[in-house]
């Protein structure tokens, strides 16, 4: 018997397209199969224990503030931290700049809430993060893609899409998902510069900005919007910053971040009311005495490690695995890099054969608004151990030599 | 100077009303006023050293699970139990008909995502809860008002409306959200054989449900729907249930659930994964635990027993203090009350004259979404101490009896 709602009542719900990697996802959750596919940390580094004695101090603390309910700017002294943490002179971060936020995921749901009309033009990457193209979806936007190269988006050109006046441009510019690539500083200059000579709001998403495993760190484009400007009082400029514990801590406690100008946290605020009230009192509390006690910046220096060595691995095993008409980035951070095959491939049926030998990955085309880029996948080196590195680009290299003869 | 945001960018943001129950509540926020105005539960009797072991046994048994990205779906233990504990023979709530939430507020918003097309029609009890207008307010819905009595929403005349063929109704029929009335038996019979009858979705929303301090236990809309229907397989009926754990728990862990039809969950789902992901993986654990093991009925026990008090006291000195020209609800459990005063007077008014001797309360207009109601106001009594009460009511008496003579 079908269902009444698939029915009688599918006229009362919008049309909204399942998402491809989603059931791709299920499949790679079988235990005995080897996945590059998700965009998890190491869990078996997780700083369970520092983690446990924050909760207990809270609760012991600060109980009953903890369960209540709270604002839904969010945690004042994390506000506090954040801001602070983010300013350099020059670039005045104040806690009303600040926006806490059910993991930076739900910044760009409310971005999308507030700035993006049915037909809109916003402007990307290609290829970009999926998770923003599904937020945005449901406020029916239209996308414009802007090339990129092993520098991060290509400036040159950039004009004629800004001339269009789209309503914001979405950038990663730092281990870029799902590219590893990072935006070089020159760029990342002229970027902003231009952004602001055109009036077109920068989003930039940072989730993975404080894993970097070589190079020098790269200020962020808020930061350079903001030393532009050199405003007296608290930022005001062109650009929002979305920024996460996800990495950084745990993506199991859903915090993340929004720096932007006081008026767009305003309205921020006013749609998040609605949409949860506010995020867990609890998490903010704990996540504040991390930061605090210098145990996240301590983990942070400790994931960079491991995911270097696990980066510098899966490099090596694709270099001694894979055929030469294969390219992938040589990203210095974060948990992703990209492959690349000859035109004319899918890596959508490279996926089903490597399934078929218990490996998995995210074939490309889904980071791309237009369906493009199938002759993509990509990589996570965060996730898997070691061995499992080892085997599965092993299994992976077979199947590409395989299917590239 | 004013921010650039607010003039240059302005015309990118979308219009969006500024709440005005927040600009109150923040008035009350005061630490020496007694306030009646927020729906906060006593955060003096917060189990919070069971919180703490449950807390400690997650991380120490489920540490990375607990810490990692999960399923948007949620956790699938505590979708399993809440699935039993709503099941009664002939409604059959399996885990697939579970979403679990960042708060119930966020079950509002994602409905809200899924139905609702700028212009459709919601049908709302008058008055009705002010967060879910706020969740809705931003997809352009109109709304339509079903009057109420002290029986709850008025069945006679409803076919009237449900002959327009609104989007869905929403109701709060358990001590409801802001006038503690609650919804007889034979009209719950009567509104879901109705909705049946038209087709339209009753969308219930029960935050309040099980704190009930005298009087029987009423089945909730969406059992009743589900055992008219019988069915054999997982409920796929009319009605969509709002469930939280703020009110029986904590607020401040932000968990809520909503139990559809699976084909309404999956779009549920698919929405949730661009809000948010999923909810935090930690505290979905926590709170399994402390449904599993018993703590959080015992707590019900207990809030049911001092919520009941403050009722009691609040009732008691309204009687002693207030007018006879001023009218309120006697709810039987939840945590609000309503009080009427006669046609022409302004409870803005009211409120501006009590802030200034230290007591606030908030003013019914707001749970209108006409702005109707300008004579009613809203009163909660789990928050304050009894001290409290009987100062802050005496307090509010005085002035009643003032604006009324």
């Amino acid at each position: 018997m079908h269902s009444k709602w698939n029915q009688q009542y599918a006229r009362r719900m919008k049309r909204i397209t399942s998402s491809a990697i989603r059931e791709i996802l299920k499949l790679t959750d079988q235990p005995d199969i080897i996945s590059f596919a998700g965009g998890l940390p190491a869990p078996e580094v997780f700083p369970v224990e520092e983690i446990a004695l924050a909760c207990q101090h809270v609760l012991d603390n600060y109980g009953p503030k903890a369960l209540q309910y709270s604002t839904t700017e969010g945690y004042p002294p994390l506000r506090e931290l954040l801001a602070k943490r983010a300013s350099k002179p020059g670039f005045n971060v104040t806690p009303d700049n600040i926006l806490i936020t059910t993991g930076s995921q739900q910044g760009l749901d409310l971005l999308g809430k507030i700035f993006i009309n049915p037909g809109d033009t916003i402007l990307v990457e290609t290829p970009t993060y999926l998770g923003a193209l599904q937020a945005w979806n449901a406020y029916e936007p239209e996308y414009l893609m802007a090339p990129m190269d092993d520098d991060g988006l290509i400036i040159d050109g950039l004009e004629d899409y800004f001339r269009t006046s789209p309503k914001f441009m979405y950038v990663l510019p730092t281990f870029q998902n799902p590219t590893g690539v990072t935006l070089s500083l020159k760029r990342r200059h002229e970027l902003v510069k231009k952004a602001d000579e055109y009036g077109i709001p920068l989003l930039e998403d940072d989730p993975y900005g404080a894993l970097r495993f070589e190079g020098e760190h790269l200020p962020s484009i808020i930061e350079l919007d903001g030393l532009l400007r050199q405003e007296e009082g608290a930022y005001d400029g062109n650009a929002i910053y979305l920024g996460t514990f996800s990495k950084i801590l745990a993506p199991g406690f859903r915090l993340g971040w929004t720096v932007a100008p006081y008026e767009v946290i305003k309205k921020l605020v006013q749609v998040k009311q609605g949409a949860d009230l506010h995020t867990p009192t609890f998490n903010q509390m704990v996540a504040y005495e991390l930061l605090a006690d210098g145990t996240i910046d301590r983990h942070i220096k400790l994931i960079q490690n491991i995911y270097r060595e696990r980066r510098d691995l899966m490099l090596k095993t694709l270099a001694e695995t894979c055929p030469e008409c294969v390219r992938w980035t040589q990203p210095q951070g974060g948990l992703f890099l990209w492959i690349t095959l000859p035109e004319g491939h899918d890596t959508n049926e490279v996926l089903k054969q490597t399934v078929e030998r218990k490996c998995a990955f995210v074939p490309g085309s889904p980071f791309h608004p237009n369906g493009s880029g199938l002759n993509t996948m990509r990589l996570n080196f965060s996730n898997a151990t070691p061995e499992q590195i080892v085997t599965g680009i092993t299994c992976l290299g077979e199947v590409l030599r395989d299917v590239t003869k």
